[in-house]
């Protein structure tokens, strides 16, 4: 029987050797086993070529319904999220069809239908960026300021940055680093590789990891503790805790009035002094965070714009969003203590030299990705419970998506509310405050003294009105917005939490496959015993940062709703106290 | 030079002798003079025949300039509204082309445009019914019940009941009834009739009476005095008020279960009995009201509705209706004091016998339309000034015709708004609701102990936005319902006083044309001293009844004003309340 597989993506050939397929298209495949994430095979046409595996779906039984019913246990109404293509089973042989391939071809992302956006695999919604990771003189280039400003933090499959050399062959720094950082790493040629080159397992460093490729020295200070808490693993708590405050955003120039940027007043808690940091340096540091550490949820920073940057209402957005981030680092136990982090808030920001010093280190650090996990210090006791683990994993995993369809939700029907809010509501009230000015008007006609008093209530009722119009136009800003800052960063969490569920299954795939080597006498019991440690060090680390989301989640969320709330009482409040006012001009009427 | 006139609204001929004419076209005259309020002329196409009077505008000068002219000084931006008709210099030569005619073609109306109606002649909105008064014997049907209700009181234009014999014959009985049953009146030749028959000021008796024609014994009882109050004329004040209740709207059968009805427990205070009333008597004592008084507003009654009259919605809203209605009458000096509404209120509903008997006296009362202005006495003193009264009389026609354009928009923005409130703003709310909701739904997956308060205060956030969002959809029932109530019977009064306006217009008429004729030698003194001292008693009436609607409206828009702030003050902090509710359970998550 021919191996059949169905098209999820149209897929245009750019290249020769390639054809094009289009969506839902049923073609032939000549092998299961993609060649550098794609396949050969045969499209409906007749026509002979590659095209990427990842976007084609092999079809093991060759009947439209087994189809559909792959389709349905895949992601029930949810498929379209961006939690579809977390295979439920984690991580299975690499010639599975379940594995998601993904292709240099990256150009070629599928285009997005009206609402939902199609599934995107999982390693294409958070790549690591490093393209950033420039030389010091590229750092003072204005890309910030440049219009052709084309990725944006925080927005899943948009932030994939090609580092290709002129030849067209793709470094992907990250994914190779660890390996050929760490000179004296074995290869553990009995545990297969993912030969998906760009899988978020292997460009985390996870998977030379869990092989024992990883290999650095660990000073005492880069030790990242987990402990046991109440709740299980958590990270331990920065014993310095501090916090930041973002204030002042100012116009700023140089180059003789040349250039213009926006400078952010940063003031911590721990230090003397206060920073000044732009936009970009924001980003870098970003950069440099999630290069870093492969299992840790990083705030994403504000979205980049390339129009409108010195309006006043981008600018607040823009702290705004900056302030919730700093709170999520300085709240984070790890995040608020790295290096680069403490470099970009306390290098003196006067100290050109002092800065580029802690820059260049930063960038030359090299416990990072696949290195990072040997800085984790799991707690004494016995390892963590395998099935444990991977329950508590599948159960962060449905709780990640059903918290990102409610956010999503929220975000669409608060930003609705508060559209209508400005337009509808303002209207009807205020149309409602003209009728009652009209017949104010109308009845001072009358040259009756006795109605005088009458007239103005009305004339008075009619501008309350109006003015409770003008609240609910203004109202969003000081209830909505805020809550939407919120579900803003909480969105960007969401989107990096696939890529880490992604790491820790892998991990635990590969302690599956060793266990199996074993009995089957292909690995030798010790090392497969290193897998299984090195895989509950992931594990712990997981888990703790699973255990450290829920609770500033909950801390956020509490407070935001207060903070709602609160705001919408003292809305309602002002239109009651402007009612009476209205209704205290009759008393004498 | 050939006589023109424009076409006002479109007239489709109906039989033989007549010729379709259609809105703005220029129609050729044979004559200025109306044949039975008829005009025979030739039409666009050279068609000639008969058309009738009330439906084109005699073109004074051939230029479209002037038609432009004319119209922009009839009525500006309000040209549309029902007030537009009205002449501006009261009543001149019955021969001028600015007497509206009323023919007996009533049923070829013009056909209302989208917005506003077009202009309807004045004394087609108001003319007195009297199809009701009819036999004892008929009293009985249950044309209330009757699903071919066509005519709608307080509806303009919709009211003219027709009491055409099979003849095509019209009768009106009202108009002819004042000269025939004063049998020793005098004829005044040297005074010129008003040849339009269908004028108000003809068909109330107004006219009759200041030619002094009417006659009749009054009776100390029946005299209604005028007194000089603080601010004018104004009815003497009933000394004996009282106020009259309508519950307990209750379905009743008769023939065995044959017929249903409403029946209303109307509760006078000073009588010892309560009374049932069904809506249909409410009719007829509405019908014994507006033939009896010509310069009085009688409130309108709720409208008839031929389906639906058992739903509770209906009988809820027209006993409102009634309610409001009961306390006009009983507020009004004059009407609360009148027989008919003395039987109406304390006849014995269970006997039968002495209801027809006050029944048949009512109907059979010769101190109606013209022999009503014999029943009053104005106060002792000088006579009104005729220049003082003619701009009084001018400002309250400008009062009413703004204060009807107000309640007419009033009334829209807030029927507008209700709707609104009941369908987008409670939808908005719920939706709010249901995201949080959802939001709380995906934090209870998390499993985490410490976030069991937090996922139970969204949840309850949730249903707090769906409450309000039912607060808003009931909230209209409580305030634009009541608010709307008392519009409509304003609109009615307002229906009322184009009317009331025309009949002391064409007193005043009279009064100059008597100077007039007696400075030409064509009138004796005495008998324009005569003119005069009626129209003298019409002025007072009608100040006095002028002065009594700005006192009751001052007293009600007062009252509904308040009412309807308060109902939205509690509204507001209902809102308020149940997010203070909502936020507290944030204080233990």
């Amino acid at each position: 029987m021919a191996l059949k597989a169905r098209v999820l993506y149209d897929f245009n050939s750019e290249n020769p050797g390639e054809v094009s397929v289009n969506e839902n298209e049923i073609v032939t495949l000549y092998s299961e086993q993609d060649i550098e994430g794609w396949l050969e095979g045969c499209n409906s046409k007749g026509e002979r070529g590659l095209f990427p595996a990842s976007y084609v779906e092999v079809v093991k039984n060759d009947t439209g319904s087994t189809l559909n019913n792959n389709n349905s246990s895949a992601g029930d109404n949810h498929q379209g999220s961006r939690y579809s293509n977390i295979p439920t089973e984690g991580f299975g042989d690499p010639s599975s069809s379940t594995v998601q391939n993904q292709t240099d071809n990256l150009s070629k992302t599928p285009a997005t239908s009206p609402g939902f956006p199609p599934p995107v695999p999982v390693h294409q919604q958070h790549i690591y960026q490093d393209a950033s990771h420039g030389s010091d003189e590229d750092w003072d280039d204005d890309w910030d300021d440049s219009s052709t400003v084309a990725d944006e933090p925080g927005v899943a499959g948009g932030r994939y940055q090609r580092d290709f050399d002129g030849n067209g062959a793709s470094i992907y720094r990250v994914s190779t680093s660890s390996m050929s950082r760490g000179g004296n790493a074995k290869s553990s040629a009995t545990v297969s590789r993912n030969l998906n080159r760009f899988s978020t397992f292997v460009k985390s460093g996870g998977e030379a990891f869990v092989l024992g490729e990883a290999a650095g020295f660990v000073k005492d200070g880069d030790k990242i503790c987990v402990v046991m808490g109440q709740y299980g693993p958590e990270w331990q708590e920065n014993p310095y805790p501090f916090t930041c405050t973002i204030d002042d955003p100012t116009k700023q120039t140089k180059f003789k009035g040349m250039k213009s940027y926006i400078a952010y007043k940063l003031t911590p808690t721990h230090t003397p002094r206060q920073v000044n940091r732009r936009y970009k340096h924001f980003d870098w540091l970003y950069a440099r965070l999630v290069e870093k550490f492969p299992v840790i949820s990083v705030p994403h920073i504000p979205e980049k714009q390339a129009t409108g940057r010195f309006e006043e209402d981008f600018i607040s957005k823009r702290r705004r969003g900056l302030i919730w981030w700093m709170n999520h680092m300085t709240s984070h136990p790890v995040l608020s203590k790295c290096d680069v982090f403490q470099h970009f808030l306390t290098s003196n920001s006067t100290d050109e030299k002092a800065w580029k010093l802690g820059k260049r280190k930063a960038e030359k650090d090299e416990m990072v990705g696949a290195n990072f996990f040997l800085t984790i210090a799991t707690p004494s006791g016995p390892p963590l419970d395998l099935v444990e683990v991977e329950s508590k994993i599948d159960g962060f995993k449905a709780f990640t998506k059903k918290m990102d369809d409610s956010v999503v939700q929220v975000n669409t029907t608060t930003n609705e509310f508060a559209r209508k809010q400005i337009t509808w509501f303002k209207k009807e009230y205020q149309k409602v405050g003209q009728s009652f000015k009209v017949l104010g008007n109308a009845f001072e006609l009358d040259q009756q003294t006795y109605s005088v008093g009458l007239n103005q209530a009305i004339a008075y009722t009619g501008e309350a009105y109006e003015a409770i119009g003008d609240y609910f136009a203004e109202q969003p800003r000081l209830d909505v917005d805020p809550l939407m800052d919120l579900l803003q960063l909480y969105q960007g969490h969401l989107t990096n939490y696939p890529d880490i569920i992604h790491v820790q299954k892998g991990a635990l795939t590969k302690v599956k496959e060793s266990q199996k080597h074993v009995e089957e006498g292909k690995m030798d019991a010790p090392q497969a015993e290193g897998v299984k440690d090195r895989c509950n060090i992931i594990s712990f680390a997981t888990l703790a940062e699973i255990q450290h989301f829920h609770q500033i989640r909950v801390r956020d969320f509490k407070a935001q709703m207060q903070q709602y709330l609160t705001a919408q009482i003292g809305f309602f409040q002002k239109i009651t106290g402007k009612l009476e006012e209205a209704l205290q001009k009759y008393d004498n009427a």
